[in-house]
């Protein structure tokens, strides 16, 4: 089976990830990598007594975090047609052969039409940046630290203008995951400012590679005056990745939620 | 020097030091321990090129976190008079020599007569519960994990009695710090609520050892039915520990700020 549809021998499991990703390389199943697919997997084969696949709403790369990673996997039913495991009971079987930096969160049976990453409608994503001189301790694994001072007006300016579906080719990086269709819808790009703490809540339907972090970065070097705020949208035009500003580096950057029609 | 009074010919510095205390034996210096004390003392050692001890607002316990800890020390003028390194400079040059879950956020000179500890004139903890079945692995170092449901409501209106001046005795472990005087007063003792996150905030003009951690796990299990609403003000009366609740664990407290007039 590709994930795509489960038969009806089958029962259809989802579930809500929560992960630290500082010690891992991204989502992604990989050769000779600790992921947190493989993580997750391995569990499952642990409780299940099945080795598979599971089939994710996104990969996140090395250092990205989550709060509601998605994932579906199908299961036998049992001889007599029931489900081997009641999903309110999943979590806590998985988080017994799971580290301490995963944990499932939640569990439920979907439809065998469900599919975690073509079912889902739209995502959202957080940044948040420690906008102080020094950096503070408790928050260093998911913020990123920057010390200079950011004009927040002119980036939240400059933010409304990544909203609407547009060709994002100029924020991806498309040579390490190549696609052909770039053009993505964002509905949502605000900045919202709590003392020293800024947390970028970006939604979209879809987010091609590394384009939330070029988007973070770009805002970041309009905060700073290197860009005016007309950039991002010159920077769209372009349609070319030389075009756009930096990539904010990977651990400010959360996985928070993802968006599915019930 | 004692720390209580400078001399003229020495300059007063007031540092504000935040740390993750998940690595650590505590904030005070001791014997073959690693501690914050003896990691900010060794800093100022390489930058002053003077071994000093530093006065520490309180101590904190083994896993206890601060946002805003406050220590002072003194530092001899130069031979001209003036100051040996401007305050604004002084928490990037002892940066450098801390490791990253320590940092020096603020610095400032004081008058000699200053003291970290005794011109304080309150403290403000905030304790941290992620009240859901599964742990936010996001939050794990900072927050105590209780997957119980909890009454918040009987929470809070137990938590009212705490505020007052009181015989605190009950909630103090004064078997490792025995000190003559247990009257304390708390000023503030309120829960907030945001989705599975709690944050207890607590102000008072001072804390014996241990007695945060042990208003938090009183309530806690007044929040599960296991004392009624009416334990705390019960449990003060008696004026012994055995009568109270649990100590709730120490990486879920983080000393916030520390109130001194200006």
């Amino acid at each position: 089976m590709d994930g795509t549809e489960s038969s009806s021998s089958h029962i259809r499991y989802c579930l809500t990830i929560s992960y630290d990703g500082t010690q891992y390389a991204g989502w992604q199943w990989q050769l000779n990598a600790n992921t947190i697919q493989l993580n997750v997997e391995s569990a499952i084969e642990k409780v299940f007594q099945i080795p598979l696949r599971i089939h994710g709403c996104s990969r996140t790369d090395t250092g990205v975090h989550a709060l509601g990673m998605m994932a579906h996997f199908d299961i036998p039913l049992k001889m007599d047609g029931s489900i081997p495991i009641p999903p309110q009971k999943l979590p806590l079987a998985l988080n017994r052969f799971l580290p301490l930096d995963i944990r499932i969160t939640h569990a439920s049976i979907k439809p065998s039409d469900f599919h975690a990453r073509f079912s889902a409608w739209g995502k959202q994503y957080r940044y948040f940046i420690w906008n102080h001189p020094h950096h503070n301790p408790l928050m260093r694994s998911t913020t990123w630290h920057f010390p200079q001072s950011l004009d927040i007006r002119a980036m939240r300016l400059a933010g409304r203008d990544f909203i609407g579906t547009m060709d994002f080719r100029s924020f991806a990086n498309l040579h390490a995951y190549p696609v052909e269709n770039t053009i993505r819808t964002v509905f949502r790009c605000s900045i919202r400012q709590s003392g020293p703490l800024l947390t970028f809540i970006i939604e979209g339907d879809g987010f091609l590679y590394k384009m939330c972090r070029g988007m973070v970065g770009t805002l970041v070097q309009i905060g700073i005056g290197k860009f005016p705020i007309s950039a991002v949208r010159s920077m769209l035009a372009e349609k070319n990745r030389i075009a756009a500003g930096q990539t904010a580096p990977a651990h400010g950057l959360t996985l928070w939620k993802v968006f599915y029609d019930h």
